[in-house]
């Protein structure tokens, strides 16, 4: 059995957490499964690592920025191999490029062309543990790229594809998926098994247990992939094909889970040549993006401000309102979609919650709102449709 | 082999239609096939038969209005079978309550609590054709219920879901599904198989082949349909969880296909509590409701347009706005969330499209515009991502 495992940046933060886990690596491997494990760098060093670039210059060339960057998953991985052996287990480590994940040339946010990972085949051959740098690309021009955010998410299942791995395990600091986030609702409900698709809603509205773009991945090619917790080692939450189909009634609205975001920067813009040629540049996630006639809505995280600021004022682009503090609340599932009365229901019941917008997708309704609100409307919601 | 076929209005418009589907249905059942056929009433029936009560009065009881359309059905199903039998075949039909579909009470707009469709499976044993009223069913108080827009599509996919048929043809006017309406691109695609999930996306979205009811119902229970031609009866699109993966990139956009809808009417009220109330009274599809601060937008066809004022002059809502002409058009796909890259290329192109908002969810790109300059938008996109 073929299992990539990826382990994020908390997970390897030190070395005690390393070789934690390389003797539960050891476990896995003795058992007779073949392992293929992506690494992200240690917490903090890609902060670390960006911040001495921004100490140089506030605007360092994409290129450069990815061969430093890509300097911190060889930490990691290294300091993994070095402790597998110690459990006496034989490893190998590779980096993006040495693992045959191809992009295309957009530094710093690189999409994945193809895999060709013809080496981890070898090497697993040689029962070794096959250790891969997560986040990591090469282009076709043979230059060091890095896959932007979720990069590592996305390197695992990329590889888990192109293997035909059994499971993919995403481990990170929490234990899988639950129903709103327990640190907001306590009585939150983990949930064991949910489909691709809500796990993509899910994403794309601000839990951050798994990439958007991994799970994207992974719903067009079908790889199975389970989110568990790196210091349990527990089975975690699986994502998968299979829609849990409850009971009865046939057509009830479904909602999955409840997802939230909060403090988002939003920038108002005039949607001239020079907006869309700014949209071109832009690298970086955006959360939201609207264009009405008049004006286009940018939701962006705040710690991209200074970066947006400087792209904003070198474009000469005015800035016609910028608003901080907003919040989102996600509703997650099947059927909600221009239901009127059920709309009508959400806004008595969040009378309180100050709520700005509130509109719908296929599988989601959106309520926009103050940042401040937001816990308060996840408990609300959270009630209504979970229980105590 | 079960399988459900459905014709809709226009496959049954008259008995010349009728007699050659009863001569289509004799081969299919000398092949061996068990048949539970569901039709909807005549086409036009429906209207006219709303139309004659209006007469007589504005605001007809939704409950006598069901039990009215409800005769619709009941001519189509018994001509078929009439038809049937002048073919030597012997049949039984059906109304909604005699095959087993319990829905809740909301007349006019029931959604389906259970299936309990035993004595189709008695007919079934006995060698006969099945014939099953489509768009009704009974709520769990014994009054005639109907399923509103999409009906038939739903009762269809419902039943299969509860034989456990083998698949669920929906026979319709159209030979399947294309890229874009082919009475706009002539040389439109056609598409053999899609997922669910894109399908869903096209129906919500203006596609009027299948309704998004009727969809989501068929992916929740993973009822396999295919949608084809009542005319020609030749292999259609076939909607199931399968998704079509293209070869490479990887990560590239996945554009499976292109809706629009036209004629749309906006009104713009205050979000009053009353607001609220005629939010909940409102049983007819609504296409779109953005909930805004200052105001609630909601989009719906024109047809029901002397219905909404006549409910907005009694709850004496005041409209702040009411706009004709509205037009969308959809890209729908995996992969195009929140890509500023992609979306300022999109407004590039549309250039001289007049595109009043453009925004995104999970697995669409909703650009608004006058609706005179749909037919001219989808053509450009098509040509951009399908070719001539």
């Amino acid at each position: 059995m073929i299992i990539v495992k990826k382990f994020g940046g908390t997970s390897v933060g030190n070395v005690e957490l390393i070789r934690s886990i390389a003797k539960k690596l050891a476990k896995a491997y003795h058992r007779g499964d073949q392992l293929v494990v992506v690494v992200s760098a240690m917490a903090k060093t890609t902060d670390n690592l960006f911040n001495l670039a921004y100490e140089i210059t506030k605007h360092p060339s994409r290129r450069e920025m990815d061969m430093l960057l890509t300097a911190g998953e060889r930490i990691s991985m290294s300091l993994l191999s070095l402790s597998l052996l110690e459990e006496g287990i034989s490893s190998i480590s590779f980096t993006g490029s040495q693992s045959g994940i191809i992009t295309d040339d957009h530094h710093g946010n690189a999409k994945i062309l193809k895999v060709n990972a013809f080496r981890i085949h070898e090497e697993l051959a040689k029962d070794k543990i096959v250790i891969v740098a997560g986040f990591q690309g090469v282009s076709t021009s043979k230059e060091i790229t890095t896959l932007g955010r979720g990069g590592s998410d996305t390197s695992a299942v990329a590889l888990a594809c192109y293997l035909g791995a059994d499971k993919c395990e995403i481990f990170t600091d929490v234990d899988g998926v639950f129903t709103a986030d327990p640190r907001i609702v306590p009585h939150a409900k983990f949930i064991p098994e949910i489909g691709y698709l809500d796990m993509l809603a899910l994403s794309y509205s601000g839990s951050k247990v798994l990439h958007p773009r991994a799970v994207e991945f992974a719903y067009r090619y079908k790889v199975p992939v389970e989110v568990k917790s790196s210091i349990s080692f527990a089975p975690g939450t699986m994502i998968s094909n299979d829609e849990v189909v409850k009971d009865s009634p046939m057509e009830e609205r479904n909602i999955s889970a409840i997802a939230h975001k909060e403090n988002i920067l939003r920038y108002q813009i005039e949607p001239s040549a020079n907006a869309l040629l700014l949209l071109d540049k832009w690298h970086h996630e955006v959360f939201k993006l609207n264009m009405l006639k008049q004006v286009v809505e940018i939701y962006i995280e705040e710690k991209y401000e200074s970066e947006i600021d400087y792209l904003l004022n070198e474009s000469g682009i005015e800035v016609q309102g910028k608003e901080r503090n907003i919040g989102f609340v996600i509703l997650v599932g099947l059927g909600m979609a221009a239901d009127p009365a059920f709309m009508a229901k959400i806004l008595r019941l969040c009378e309180e919650c100050r709520i700005e917008r509130l509109s719908h997708s296929e599988r989601s309704l959106e309520l926009m709102l103050p940042s401040a609100l937001v816990a308060r409307t996840v408990t609300i919601l959270h009630h209504e449709f979970f229980g105590e």
